[in-house]
């Protein structure tokens, strides 16, 4: 115990069931203290045909993305400022509200405000979270900042994490919390 | 589509059941894209008399308690400063990181070293998130902070955003970050 | 095979289990050749605790009426010309469809034709049939006719069928066919 | 909820699926008051190697047909007059009563008692039912007649009832009420 | 890994769920070759109001008793020569076969036989296994004779194997085999 | 009733499968009295990537092989002294022990040592169970033995039972009764 079934429309790739398999695996720790090797998940496929509701039968529809996976792909292309490709992973409604300054909603106006807080900052990821919650898949990034500040000098393992919405497989929010003024005012 | 079934063992409070029940969900809204409403959860208890593993009978344990509780119990008691209640909530190896700050083991030690930072601070609640992760529970808190500066002029609106773990229902780890510095030396 | 498996919320008496388990039955037959005696219903109870849709806990509802049994009813009060008790088993929009006439809605209006048709009349019941349709308990009736012309002439073996809706456990819709006229005029 | 599961041995056609599927939904509908979209049916495939009952592994068994189509091309058969075609779909001991007419066994004696009844009838379906009940597959279709009486006066709007039984896919029973003689007699 | 789920009436005791348990545990391990601690069982309770095959609803049937114990029993009347309570278990048609002698029927009959065999002889016993084949219930005890023969002298750990059939709790065979007459004859 | 459902990871050959059906089958027969053609077996397959214990995706194992097939080849190839073919069905610490001889662990030992016993012996079987027991596969083979005394004269009708125990698909313990003894002294 505890054993957990879930029955979904097939046509899921390996990777993305792997997620379901570990997601309601997590569920389940969350509640139930069962050692691992205890916790078994089995996952049904049904072809459409094998499946109603409302004895109507229902299409499949693809799985969701990765979020985490897409999360970092979004920060990889902001940090080579590869603007076009971070871009087209952002959602409607998009705004990112970073310490310091007022939420923004355009990336141009977020390299802008950067360029007066340092030359240049590399993220090193200590982890990652991502979850469902509240009708949007969440993910938290954290880990240390490297860089340097606008006169030069370098910086390095400075705090940060970042939470981001993705809804529908899009960004749609970034919140960011960081040590950088704790460091510079230092 | 998608029904997920739990096979327990029978003894959780309805409490238990609602939390087990949400983080299932969730953990289907995570991968599969239906709709709110066609997601089932079941849970079949079972008694201890229905139940073998490896041909033995086996107990239940008590379900694990409410991770958030505990932190929003803990952040009260520490804001109230009621020391031994929040002490009790902590588990061995319990460490805190604060920005500005190297890791902190006693709470003691906590309270000094805030004294130096603010008069007083109280905590807005703006949202918080539970979920199990790599084998401990994590809880995120996050909102504002408002209170006054050591020369007593007061500050509000500044974010934060805390990370606990818990271990077997005791808290192990936590993680501040704010724009405490932000705002200070703005 | 084959096996059927019903979830349902917990608080259905044994009589609506009962007819579930026929209706389930019934269902099978309809398609899979298979002996009765190989075809297995078994029926879960949830209690609300255990049973969630959309991350939040469901209250359970009352199983409908049995339709035949309402309707039975009603042609006894008919019989007995018990007016209100049989306008009490009536739904909104109830309208009848007797041969010979156009459609009525009220039970008066149905005397009074009546009483152009025939002195009295009694039904044999040969056998009732009930299920589900479009939305709708659907019921028939079906037997003989006996009873007395407006001349005192008796008359009996006449055969009839009754079709009946019933939504939310009222009566919606009756449709009558019957050999009267075959028999008065021959 | 609820939610059906089926266990059925494989092998079966979408369209037999589609039919088990609406009947195990109906059987559901018939007793549980929930919405539609709250029906869910699953059918569970076996192969022959993971199904045995008695400790020995079973065969499936085709489908039964769909018992509404074998009527409504029985009936198109009959209308066009295509006795051989009809005569195929009915099994040993089938047996018609016509209002006016004792019951009859072929269908030549029932075009015979038909050609002192109307020069033609055309049925118009209203609607079709198909369930079963007690050991054979009922079928009840129902509508309007329209035709010609033998003196070449045209009726139209007659309603009518057919009560059908199968069993193993072939006609036993025909059970026919219609208002012909309220209309004639008129 | 694996799992089995045994659906039965409700009604049985602990003891004889603990006995259903092991038997599909060791079913598995009879050709999975899993770890004992992977493979689960688990038992699903039905009401009778729950539960129905041919549309029928059935009533439960108490658990057949633990062979092992009867024969163990019976075992132990023997050798307390209390034949009133070993007669009570036995069967009809029961029939014993032991070494050197035709098959017997009556009591009476072997301890006759017995008498000139050995003064007395006491069962050691090594092992016992049951379980169910072919209609029957199968047990077997092994071990060691120890005893007298007929001129007093004495004789020990003489290896000996019974296997019993027993058919609705009721002995209806014994076969032995031991090598007494190895030994006497050595 | 009673239904088992058995949950495995695919690859199971048919014969692997016909043999956990019959396992499972009579585990029920052992406990509950229902009549053969009430018990239920349905094997239900999980590909690797629908199936995860700790979180983790899991290989199937290949099944165990029929230890009857096994024991039966193992007599065959004695019965021919086929040494060679006996010897590799025989696991490490292999032990046979035979009326009126010591536990033996060498195949020439007990060809040996059953010279002196008969000039040759050959077995019919009259039935064999097998069934898993406390960690190994048992199987039982029964029937009587016929052959020839060292001094040429024959034997035939003598009773015996063999025991053996298999664990990985190897021999590990035979354990043999029979009333040798009991026909060559009487």
């Amino acid at each position: 115990m505890p054993i957990v079934e879930a029955h979904v429309l097939e046509g899921y790739a390996p990777d993305a069931k792997r997620r379901l398999v570990r997601a309601l695996t997590d569920a389940v720790r969350f509640v139930v203290p069962a050692p691992d090797e205890a916790i078994t998940v089995m996952l049904h496929d049904y072809a459409a045909e094998n499946y109603g509701r409302g004895g109507q039968m229902r299409q499949p529809a693809p799985a969701l993305p990765d979020p985490e996976k897409i999360v970092l792909d979004y920060l990889a292309a902001m940090e080579a400022r590869e603007i076009d490709r971070a871009q087209a992973l952002l959602g409607e409604g998009f705004v990112m509200t970073f310490p310091g300054a007022e939420p923004m909603t355009s990336l141009a106006e977020l390299i802008a405000w950067a360029k007066g807080r340092y030359r240049f900052v590399k993220k090193t990821y200590e982890a990652s979270e991502a979850f469902h919650s509240n009708g949007a898949a969440v993910v938290y990034t954290r880990g240390t900042l490297a860089g340097e500040w606008p006169d030069g000098t370098a910086f390095e393992g400075i705090r940060f994490i970042d939470r981001f919405e993705l809804t529908g497989g899009k960004i749609t929010r970034q919140d960011v919390w960081n040590d950088l003024a704790e460091v510079r005012n230092a």
